[in-house]
């Protein structure tokens, strides 16, 4: 069997990659999530900011007008698909390279066939604790904060669900999944770590 | 805030009984599910094995036949609205009493609208694992495996959606969600206990 690798879907604000974070610190081990994107972006010759706009959390620009676009359909790659691809190799890379926690970024299913040892987590919490979490963590803007939540949810299981045909956030696909709102982002951490 | 209680919802062949009665038993707390059958048959007055056909996990006659029947639109409760409300009864009263377990039932939805301090898990586990314990604990059957796990995970669902308003197993209803398949039924319990 492979290395051990701990995946962490999560919904956005659930506080997800803090303890992805934390897991890896207490395990000595290391977290892959915004390190993965700059390792895509040196690889795939884009810039990081290009990537953070047309990935997982595209926003601006929809990633899925792209994936329906006439043009994919004639089999040329969008972007998107190049991303994709390049990060699937990084992460199977990463796999057989080191026991680490990988946050988002469809990790779970792109490991699943492999020998990697997977811990599949998904970490999610109600609409009042994302809220508190990501007006404390990124501020007010002028989009209202249920409206931010559920754009970004929406388009991290769009994502999901394009690239690995799975529900994203299903139970079916997850070993342990953990509401972050009430047992609280240390608990959560401390769960996973146990179990690893 | 109430007592402290632990909900287990399951899917079938997934442990979540034995779970219960783990947890329940390293707390010192009670654990209710056959009891809570046993208790509801005596106060209704109709037989253990009448409730046994009728409620939750009705597998004959179906239930869902009786809940949209012309009759029971009519005003008229069925015998399955009746052993319901005389199970949420007891569920509300139990958790009045003590702090404790409690397997399926709908207990988690049940209890949301009272002061109780939940602890809502549920218990799933692949296929594979689920066949081999159903076989083990009940024996084969002339109904394939495969076709017992499903008609019974459907009915809870129904049974459950029907009576609650929400998704069984949906992820936003629970706090702990564990696949006992690979974590294993002692380390779940262990888990749970642990967060109680």
């Amino acid at each position: 069997m492979g290395h051990r690798i701990i995946t962490i879907g999560r919904e956005f604000g659930s506080g997800g990659r803090t303890i992805g974070r934390m897991v890896a610190k207490k395990l000595g081990i290391h977290c892959y999530d915004q390190e993965l994107i700059e390792k895509l972006a040196e690889e795939s010759g884009l810039s990081p900011e290009y990537i953070k706009n047309e990935g997982e959390d595209a926003s601006h620009s929809s990633w899925t007008a792209v994936a329906f676009s006439s043009v994919r359909a004639m089999g040329v790659p969008s972007n998107q698909d190049l991303i994709w691809s390049i990060q699937r190799k990084i992460i199977l890379e990463l796999a057989e390279k080191e026991s680490c926690v990988i946050v988002g970024r469809c990790a779970d299913a792109i490991l699943e066939e492999t020998d990697a040892d997977l811990l599949k987590v998904f970490i999610h919490a109600d609409f009042e604790h994302r809220a508190k979490r990501i007006v404390e963590k990124y501020g007010e803007t002028e989009v209202p904060t249920e409206k931010r939540l559920r754009d970004k949810d929406k388009r991290r299981a769009l994502y999901y669900q394009f690239y690995t045909d799975r529900e994203w956030g299903k139970v079916e696909n997850y070993h342990v999944i953990l509401d972050s709102g009430v047992l609280g982002i240390q608990t959560c951490a401390d769960i996973i770590a146990e179990l690893y």
